[in-house]
């Protein structure tokens, strides 16, 4: 495989997931930090090079950039037992990484980056006038996990894959955003066994 | 392979994109067809059996229910000519479809739903307030397609792709919330390719 270099925010779950993927998979990649606080993702050398969105994570490929944090997911997984080999099993773990962009991140990881990473009173007042709604989105967004993941072990099917991985970045630290999950027993348990995997990697490490 | 039934609204581009997916590939689905206008996938019914979030698409494949969009337009091309063979691709492809949601989808798509469908005055004051965000972000998607289309002919690689598909259903509908198409060249000319592809089906048929 070619070189590969995850262009970061460490403290991101979008960042985090992909070297939790890396992880459990014993793959090998160089990692390079930049202070997304400090605007170092919006220089014309970022943009023009790295990613014109001006957003991190992106993985290097050789010569080659992808963005989109569960797109550089399924690159390093395709293939391997992080993936299904079942056809619909397979579209069912996407199923869950689009609900995890869709319904989750913007709720669950937008609150905990506006609460704990910007401050309340840094916040202008748009964003404070979508705090209730990103509330009961991200609350409705773990219930529904809760309901999933009362009757399974995992997200899909009998085994994990990618849309454990996705789903336990921002959920493990949701109560960084406010969100208490002593309501979720489900996803509680679940994150226990995510973190029992072997070659496990905590988000800090 | 089983049975294929479609769930859906079908003046919604996410339910669109699987239509035109099937149509691509020759593929036979059922259509059911549910007024969201009118609450009809909020029923008991519907949460319990078809999808608990509410939401249409649901792709439903013999007695199993396959809910987002971009899920289950990758399960009918797994395997064909509409998902690229190539490692990198595949994954940019996803790429594509991941920026699809996050970014364009909940600004191009949702203002074309506020401001066509439910109508300005109907609309919340927090739905209000994130009007002019939205538009921002939404010419900010566009703009982007703009700028990597003026490149290539395709969003991946040579040919189109599933990620061609799932970001033309809400693009060339963009007018509809208030986009102006003319203002990106490129975005008009895929636009064209696409309408011209052989078994293409409007979103009207």
């Amino acid at each position: 495989m070619d070189k590969l270099t995850l262009h970061e925010y460490s403290a991101s779950g979008n960042c985090y997931k992909i070297r939790l993927t890396a992880a459990l998979l014993g793959i090998r990649m160089e990692r390079v930090e930049y202070d997304i606080m400090e605007g170092e993702t919006r220089t014309p050398e970022f943009l023009t090079h790295i990613n014109p969105l001006g957003r991190i994570p992106v993985l290097q490929v050789g010569a080659r950039f992808l963005p989109e944090s569960n797109a550089a997911c399924f690159f390093l997984a395709d293939g391997s037992e992080l993936v299904p080999a079942d056809r619909f099993r397979r579209a069912d773990m996407l199923r869950w990484m689009f609900f995890e962009q869709y319904h989750h991140e913007p709720n669950v990881a937008t609150l905990r980056f506006w609460l704990t990473m910007i401050g309340t009173d840094a916040l202008s007042e748009v964003q404070r006038s979508q705090i209730p709604a990103k509330r009961l989105a991200g609350e409705a967004a773990l219930q529904q996990m809760d309901d999933h993941l009362s009757l399974l072990d995992w997200m899909v099917g009998d085994r994990v894959s990618l849309a454990d991985i996705a789903l336990y970045a921002y959920t493990h630290v949701a109560d960084e955003g406010g969100f208490d999950l002593a309501l979720y027993p489900a996803v509680q348990a679940w994150i226990a066994r995510v973190e029992a995997l072997p070659r496990f990697v905590a988000m800090e490490a």
